[in-house]
C-alpha cells in the first residue's frame, strides 16, 4: 500500500482518503494497526485520526486486545456521520437513494421518467422528492457529502450529456452539473449508469480490492464499468467500457450511435422488445423497459417465443461478456442493471457457458461470474456510492483519474 | 505529478526512475526545472542526480540561462551508459534489437523462426547472435540493462507461456525467463507482442504522455496493447488486449483459441492466406507471415483477388480497432506489427473510415490514428523499450501493476 501514498499539494487530503478506507475497510482497527495498513507514519496518523474524530466521522470504540503495554484504542466510521445521494435519470424512470457513510442505503425512491419532459422541471421535481427524503431521515444538509448523477453515457465529466439516446435528446448539452448543483447547493458529481454501478458493485458488494473487476449493465443501454485495484478504468473522456457499441454482426441492424451491429441494437432490451412486436407479441407499457418486464415475466412462465428472445438476447450478451473480459483481462464480472433484475437466470447461465469455452484468459485464471443483489436500482446506489468513493478512496494516480470533484 | 511520487519503500527507486524520465523526456534539463517537474524537494533532486552521475547515466552538459543569479547548469542522459535487449520469438522468425539508453536502436538482426525446434536449442543460438552482436558493437555486459523477451500471448509472467497458438506446443510451460536469465546472466522481462509495441511507440513514437494510447499490432496473430497516462494497462493477469479473440460473427469460423468468429479467425494473416489458397492463389513460404508476404506484395501491384482479400481482412480489423477504442476509450491508436509493415496502404483508411463513422465517443473527442515508423520490428524494439520503461518510468500504482523486475 506503500505506493499508493501522494505527497506533495494533495498529500493530506489523500491520507485522509485512505485512513477513512483502512478504517471502513477493516470495520474496526486501532492506530498502530493504521500505520501498517496505510504505510504512513505513526505522527500522520495521529493527526489524520484526530481531524476525522473532530469532523465526526469517526469515533474511538472500546479497546482492542493488546500486543503488551496498554490496551489499544479502536477506531471506527460513524456511519450517519455523513451521507451520499445518488440520482439515476433514464427515459424509464428516475431512481434516487441515499446512503450513509457505512454504504447502507437509509431510503429510496422513484420518479416517473424524463420523457420529453423540460430539462429543468425535471431535475426540480427529482430534488423536490430526495429532499424530502433527506428530511424524513432528519438528515441535515450539511452531513450530506453531494450527488452522485448518473445518466445512460456517455456524458462530458465537467458539464453533462453531449452525445445521447434519441428519446432524450432534450438533454444534450443542457448543464446538467450546473443545475443540479445550483437547485441543491451540493457538489454534483457525473457518471454514466454502468461505471456507477461498478463503484456501486465495488463499495457494497465487497469487490477484492486487487481485483480486475467489471459490472456488464444491461438497462435501457447497455455499457460496462471496470475498477482495477480500486480505481476506475476511464480512459481518455471518462466514456471507457461503451461494450454496448461494439460490433458483433457487421451485416446486422443500424444503431443509433451510428455503427451497425452493435450488442445493444442486437440484443438490448429495445431491440427484444421490436424483436416481440415483430412477431405479434403485444407488450402493454410506455417504454422498452416496461414492455421488456412484460416479456420476461412471460419468459419466466416458460412461455414462447417470449424466452426464446431472451435466450437469443443473453447469447450476444454473453458475447458482449467475452469480448470485456478478454480485452480488460477481468477476474471477475457482475451481471447488473433492471434487465438482469428481471431475467438473471437466463442471461447468466449464457454467460458463465460463454467464458468457460471462450475467456482467452481462462488457462492463467479464472473468471468469476455473479450476479448484482442490487440489479434493480444498481445505478442509483452507484451513485451515492460514487459520492462515498470520492470521499473515501485513496486518489490514485495513473490510469484511471481520480473523479472530477 | 506531484500524485506519481510514490513514498516508503519504494521510495529511492521511484525518485530515481522519475528524475530518469523527465531529464529523458526535457532532453536537457536544470537541477531547478527538476524539482518543477517532478515536485520533489531540492535536496531530493540533488541527491538522486548525484547518484545518477556517479552511475554515469546522466552528464552534465553546458549551462542554461539563467532567471538571475548563477547559471544553471544543465543535465542529459548519457545514452551510452546503459542499454537493453529486446528478443521477439515467433513462428515465423526471431527478431532482435539492441538499444541505448535514450531508445536508439544501435544494432538489430534476425533469425530462423522457433519452428517446432526444442525451446532450450532456440534460446541458445538466440541468446549466441545477441551476444556477437553486443560484442562487435563494443558494449559490456554490465552496461546491459536486462532482455525484454517478447512473444505471441498469452504469457504468465512469472514463467513463461502457457497457452500457445498450436504451432509452439513445444513452448507451453517451458521455463522461458528462468532459461533466458541463466543463459544470458541478465534480468529478463516478459512481455507480449501487442504489449511490447504500445511501449515501443511510447518510448520512441513520442505519444503524448496522458494520452488514452493503444497499438492494434498484425503479426501472425493480432492482439493490442494499452497505455493510459504511460502506465500499461494490464488487467488481472498481464494478458489485457486480446482483441484478436473478440467474436464479431458468431457463426464465423472456429479460432484455435476454442471460440468461433474472432477476429484473427477471420481476418488474421493465416487465415487471409487460407482464403487465398482456397481461391487457387499459389503463395510461396514456410510461415503464414511470409506467404501474407507474396500476397500482399500482389495487392499492392493492384492484382485481384489479392487486394479484395486485403481489403476484406482490413474491414475486420477495422471493427476490431472500434471495438478496442469503445472499450478503452482511446485518444490515439497506432497500427503495427508485419502485415501493416506490408500493408498499411490498405489497412489505415479502413480503420480510419470506421472510426470516423462509429467511435463512440467522437463527439466527446477526436480520435488520432496512426502508423508505426516500426512496424517490421516493432515487437523486438518494444521488448527493448519495455526494459527502459522499468528502468526509467516511474512506478506508478493503481491500475496497471508495474511490469516484473
Amino acid at each position: 500500500m506503500h505506493n499508493d501514498v501522494p505527497t506533495g499539494a494533495a498529500g493530506h487530503a489523500s491520507s485522509r482518503s485512505l485512513v477513512l478506507d483502512a478504517i471502513r475497510a477493516a470495520g474496526t482497527i486501532s492506530r498502530v494497526e493504521l500505520t501498517q495498513t496505510t504505510g504512513l507514519t505513526g505522527a500522520t496518523i495521529s493527526t489524520v485520526v484526530r481531524r476525522l474524530i473532530d469532523d465526526g466521522l469517526v469515533v474511538e470504540t472500546g479497546r482492542g486486545e493488546s500486543t503488551g503495554g496498554k490496551p489499544r484504542v479502536l477506531l471506527e466510521l460513524e456511519p450517519s456521520s455523513r451521507y451520499a445521494v445518488g440520482i439515476n435519470l433514464d427515459h424509464a424512470g428516475i431512481h434516487f437513494a441515499i446512503s450513509d457513510l457505512g454504504g447502507h442505503i437509509v431510503s429510496s425512491g422513484s420518479l416517473p421518467g424524463a420523457g420529453s419532459e423540460n430539462p429543468r422541471a425535471v431535475l426540480t421535481r427529482t430534488w423536490r422528492d430526495v429532499e424530502a427524503a433527506l428530511e424524513s431521515e432528519g438528515i441535515a444538509r450539511e452531513k450530506v457529502l453531494g450527488i452522485g448523477f448518473v445518466s445512460p453515457g456517455p456524458i462530458h465529466l465537467p458539464v453533462g450529456m453531449t452525445f445521447v439516446p434519441p428519446f432524450m435528446q432534450a438533454w444534450a448539452d443542457f448543464p446538467l452539473r450546473e443545475t443540479m448543483a445550483s437547485l441543491s447547493g451540493l457538489p454534483v458529481l457525473l457518471e454514466n449508469d454502468a461505471t456507477a454501478s461498478a463503484i456501486g458493485e465495488y463499495w457494497v458488494g465487497g469487490v477484492e480490492h486487487t481485483t480486475a473487476f467489471g459490472t456488464l449493465f444491461l438497462g435501457t443501454g447497455i455499457g460496462s464499468g471496470v475498477l482495477v485495484n480500486g480505481a476506475v478504468y476511464r480512459g481518455a473522456s471518462s466514456n471507457a467500457g461503451e461494450i454496448g457499441h461494439v460490433c458483433v454482426d457487421v451485416a446486422g441492424p443500424a444503431c443509433w450511435c451510428g455503427s451497425r451491429g452493435c450488442v445493444e441494437a442486437i440484443a438490448g432490451a429495445g431491440a427484444v422488445v421490436r424483436k416481440a412486436a415483430e412477431l405479434g407479441i403485444e407488450l402493454p407499457g410506455e417504454t422498452d423497459v416496461e414492455r421488456f418486464t412484460h416479456l420476461a415475466t412471460a419468459a419466466q412462465r416458460g412461455e414462447q417465443p417470449a424466452r426464446t428472445l431472451l435466450e437469443e438476447s443473453a447469447e450476444v450478451v454473453a458475447i458482449a461478456a467475452q469480448t470485456l473480459a478478454n480485452i480488460m483481462d477481468l477476474g471477475y464480472i457482475v451481471l447488473t442493471g433492471p434487465v438482469i433484475a428481471l431475467a438473471a437466470d437466463i442471461y447468466e447461465p449464457a454467460v458463465v457457458a460463454r467464458l468457460k469455452g471462450a475467456f482467452f484468459a481462462r488457462l492463467n485464471h479464472r473468471i468469476r461470474v455473479g450476479v448484482s443483489a442490487h440489479a434493480d436500482r444498481a445505478a442509483a446506489m452507484g451513485g451515492a456510492a460514487l459520492v462515498l468513493h470520492s470521499e473515501l478512496a485513496p486518489r490514485r494516480p495513473g490510469p484511471g483519474r481520480p473523479v472530477v470533484r
